[in-house]
């Protein structure tokens, strides 16, 4: 039997932290127009055929990353472009990560009012099983609550945006309120609501999305939310370095895990790694985060 | 040939409600749980005997409400619920309903990172086919232009939370930014980002989801977004009434159209018709909710 302490979310990912010593997350965002030819080949006019060659093309990422990545986080919005089938593969590539060890963060950006948050954090806890999703909290506590509820019952993690990677993210995230921007004001909040959900390992299963491309602001929210744990897109092809991401972390090395997903999935494309094999590439790549991170955290 | 202003949304939706006089959307949120017996029958233990059961209910509900309402919407969490049988439902649902003459409002409340957002306005206007969406506007301009370059090109509309009618919305939406209300800030980006989508009705494709529950900011939002259509959740069960409506519209009678959802769907179990065939309780649910508007709008 599982002991109730490793069924919590944050527990999970600080094991899975030390024993892979890795903090990478690889964003599985794929796009059929930039598939290896030989996924590509006969999908180009066959929705079938092409559906298997995204679920192909996954699992063999899933299977490169698994020694060097804590998690992969799918972004949904890929998948629905794809109509129903995409979410098909959605699922599919949840379950062929979770099979091979790896911890699966859906991204889905998800709020709603009550009653709709609740269908939500049931969808991809049970329907789409996810390890964490990501939560959008424009809506209160209230959009809130039914999330931190099927945490607590199943196990599940949080990721509230606070700051995201986007170069426009200011215009409603640093809106000052009463002196200070509203990121911070999410920061209190998220440390308020994710109290019930604190781990042994004194970290809480909710978390927060703090984009890499702005530092100085991550250090202020890591002040602010010093139990809470980071997931940190915009490492890479959206422009932050890894000496960006120290901010993120706490003392310990804990406390932020760092997404990519372009400059790891389609490595061969562009990069360090252009031009090599696409499966030495994309290995290259990971393994290649991993050691920038715990380097530039002196690990 | 359809003219090119009649692409336009915004003209769409006016039109729909010239016609049939109503400013009525059906929330289509189906559970299993709640359906009337006979569709419940047998699909209890059966996820594709449940999966027609849903479809079957959304499709006879479309059929007695299409004369009636200008819209229906569907909210997405409902069928994420039910994993990618859901979804396929929820495509369905879609055509179906566009196939009787009725606008569909896919309520998705996306948002997310430029290129992650251009993924979600192409999958709900074309692998999910929507007349429009609901759009969060956490992450500012650079989220909100994909959605935009979609709606021009595909002639379909956006509505942008602004105030949303769950009880804790004012947490995050009311917090003070220089001296006003968040919500005041958002309705003026709206009125921004809805200018290259303005209609020949004089409204933009780009409108506003601002809830029954709160007429005094209806009626502040409705003095600075002028030329935007609102969805208003609310109405019903979530206690909204007639009279809290009014400050949603224009002196037009124009400007707003209203969701019921529970109160419409599920009309035989509570309120008014409770114990009618559901059938009748349904179709006078929404007879009576469009002449209540109308009434209260002196029409």
């Amino acid at each position: 039997m599982i002991s109730f302490a490793m069924d919590n979310f944050a527990d999970r990912l600080v094991a899975a932290i030390g024993r892979k010593n890795s903090r990478v997350v690889v964003g599985l965002d794929p796009r059929l127009e930039s598939l290896p030819a030989e996924f590509r080949r006969g999908a180009e006019n066959d929705i079938e055929a092409a559906g298997r060659a995204l679920l192909d093309f996954n699992a063999k990422l899933i299977e490169i990353v698994a020694p060097h990545a804590v998690a992969v986080k799918p972004q949904v919005a890929f998948y629905e472009k794809l109509g129903p089938l995409g979410l098909v593969i959605y699922f599919a590539t949840l379950k062929h990560a979770r099979d091979h060890g790896l911890l699966v963060i859906g991204d889905v950006k998800r709020g709603d009012v009550p009653e709709t948050a609740k269908a939500y954090a049931e969808a991809h806890a049970v329907a789409f099983p996810s390890d964490a999703l990501t939560v959008n909290p424009f809506f209160g506590s209230d959009g809130i609550d039914p999330f931190v509820q099927v945490a607590a019952k199943m196990g599940t993690g949080i990721f509230v945006l606070v700051k995201t990677s986007n170069p426009k993210s200011g215009e409603i995230q640093d809106l000052p309120v009463e002196g200070r921007p509203l990121y911070l004001h999410l920061a209190e909040r998220v440390a308020a609501w994710g109290a019930p959900l604190m781990g042994a390992c004194g970290y809480s299963s909710m978390g927060a999305v703090v984009g890499a491309t702005h530092p100085a602001q991550a250090a202020e929210i890591r002040k602010a939310l010093p139990q809470a744990f980071f997931l940190v897109p915009g490492y890479g092809a959206q422009g932050g370095s890894s000496a960006d991401l120290k901010p993120c972390f706490n003392a310990d090395g804990l406390g932020a895990v760092v997404n990519s997903s372009r400059g790891i999935i389609f490595a061969w494309e562009k990069g360090p790694c252009k031009g090599m094999p696409w499966e030495k590439a994309v290995e290259k790549a990971v393994v290649d985060m991993k050691a920038d991170i715990n380097q530039a955290l002196g690990i």
